[in-house]
């Protein structure tokens, strides 16, 4: 393992002293702390402990409430139409999703679609919630324009991410996925190695394709299958930029460097209770078929196991729980300096 | 326009008697019919008036049930279990979206799961219907197997398409979507014209990435974004063939040439009323807003409109209504001679 090697726990709890430093709740700073460390176990690095200190910094601008709040603004048997009242993301759909699980257990199954949020950090942190208490759920949200509509080159649509879940024996069967061809992180990643990047990345910020990382990364990604991932991203910014009240891609405030105004994120949640269409446990057991089946097929040369989707993260998850987490000198020193600037006691 | 030019009355009336030849109740022939010409109209050819021939020789030998008929498993206040009773997925299809619309409007949303149903058509035929009277919709269906798991190369996941609706001025906007890089029929159609197709569309059936069309056609088209597309497609799976009680893809009857055992597809339903969020009309115009921004975009090379998801098609709908549908030759001779085999009148 290649790093700073740092406990699991450990990191968590630094994580939440520096929330702590914020205002935060103690519940609250335990919600968004272990969110973190679960992406950082994942090899989710991009929404892992590196975001804990521009949390931090938003939360110490007021630019987002410290603590939780929310309105339900309208609601029927199965809907609920929430404002997260600028509260932490995290926090916000942890509570949504609960809230979400409570209606759909009464109904067979509940949307909520929340405006006025945040950045909330992976989709499939709420989906994975709800399967391990025996629900199909499906989350989301938008974000701002990082990919053109077809036929033109200037960013309207997020990399809105979409989460699908179903309960299994062990870890749910999971995805969690932008509808982007990459993330711009590879291609930044491509630049700093210096390498080209492969054509059907991303084009140039005049439309033209390209395999310099660093046009790439004036110029937009592309979404998977053309039209379709523009489909999937747009209509996941109808749910939860127009129906939910919030605000379309392009409107939302920017989370790296607008320090004034609120976000205005919106998500989605829907959770479908497994029971009211079949026994939970018989469900699972199709499931297992599924699953052994799939594991079962030829493989291609090279590859030595099949995964389901999910199950990659998953396992590194589970390694990174019993092993430790690697950090990378970069987030390892950004945690030390947002301590200091806190002060708090630097224990990694 | 090429090929031989019907119009959108005559041929759906014809397409009326093929059907009414095989006691089918009229008012169901008229739904299936109204549905081939539906998607002959938008270009969708895959699953128009061709099917015609193929359905009547099914119903004729009884491995597909003539009248609608079904029956609901379970119910919750959100959730429908309904078994087709081996109807034609089409007829299925209306009946299932009217009843998760109804329930839809006293309950906010709907989703209704369907076993031993048939091949049911385009997805967003229903999504549509849902759009026109106030509900976003998401509807889909399993398939049999024509692609593969990420890391084998033998086919296991079908070509589920997805459909995703809201309502709009005018049409809907639309997604109806296999989550394949192309459709097999794009294959096909190199191979006549004796052209390679592109790496990535196709895999050989030993897994080995090609551009020859006939080995491509022996392996297997490739899903968009890799394991993302293998994603989408085995979670509709898991919706309509493992949580409706149907099967999974590959346990599926074949459409084509299993005139024996019935194919027991599985369905997705799902209705949401826009008016549990926000009023329809604001809802519309915050649409509009979308749609303005998204035309008045820069551009690329060579474009000279930029389209939202569906309005092509809709665009080639409205045409084929007011100048009549162009069938190609092989089309039209297998109308001739379903006609003749089963005592009807040609008159196209």
């Amino acid at each position: 393992m290649s790093g700073i090697v740092v406990k699991y726990d450990v990191l968590k709890d630094f994580c939440y002293k520096l929330l702590r430093t914020q205002n935060v709740p103690e519940d609250e700073a335990e919600i968004i702390a272990a969110h973190l460390v679960e992406a950082e176990a994942r090899g989710v690095v991009s929404h892992g402990v590196q975001r804990t200190s521009l949390y931090v910094n938003r939360l110490k601008s007021g630019v987002v409430n410290s603590a939780f709040d929310y309105e339900i603004e309208e609601e029927s048997g199965g809907t609920v139409r929430w404002n997260a009242k600028n509260s932490m993301g995290m926090v916000t759909g942890v509570k949504a999703m609960e809230y979400t699980m409570k209606k759909a257990k009464e109904n067979g199954i509940c949307l909520t679609l929340v405006n006025h949020s945040n950045h909330f950090g992976m989709a499939g942190y709420y989906a994975q919630m709800a399967s391990e208490n025996g629900f199909m759920a499906v989350c989301g949200t938008n974000a701002p324009p990082t990919m053109a509509p077809t036929g033109s080159f200037k960013a309207f649509v997020g990399t809105n991410p979409i989460a699908v879940s179903a309960p299994m024996h062990g870890d749910p069967m999971m995805i969690d996925m932008a509808p982007s061809v990459v993330a711009k992180g590879k291609i930044i990643f491509a630049q700093k190695l210096g390498k080209p990047i492969p054509e059907g990345w991303a084009i140039t910020a005049d439309g033209k394709p390209t395999t310099d990382p660093a046009e790439a990364i004036n110029g937009t990604v592309l979404p998977i299958g053309g039209p379709k991932g523009y489909g999937l991203s747009l209509f996941m910014d109808v749910f939860c930029g127009i129906l939910s009240g919030a605000v379309m891609g392009p409107y939302l405030g920017n989370l790296f460097n607008d320090f004034v105004n609120p976000q205005n994120v919106g998500h989605l949640f829907c959770a479908i209770d497994v029971s009211r269409f079949m026994d939970l446990e018989a469900f699972k057991v199709r499931m297992d078929q599924m699953k052994d089946e799939i594991k079962a097929l030829p493989k291609a040369e090279g590859v030595s196991e099949i995964f389901l989707p999910g199950e990659i993260e998953f396992r590194k998850r589970h390694a990174a729980f019993e092993n430790g987490i690697s950090l990378t000198e970069p987030i390892f020193e950004d945690l030390k300096k947002c301590a200091e600037e806190n002060g708090v006691a630097f224990t990694l």
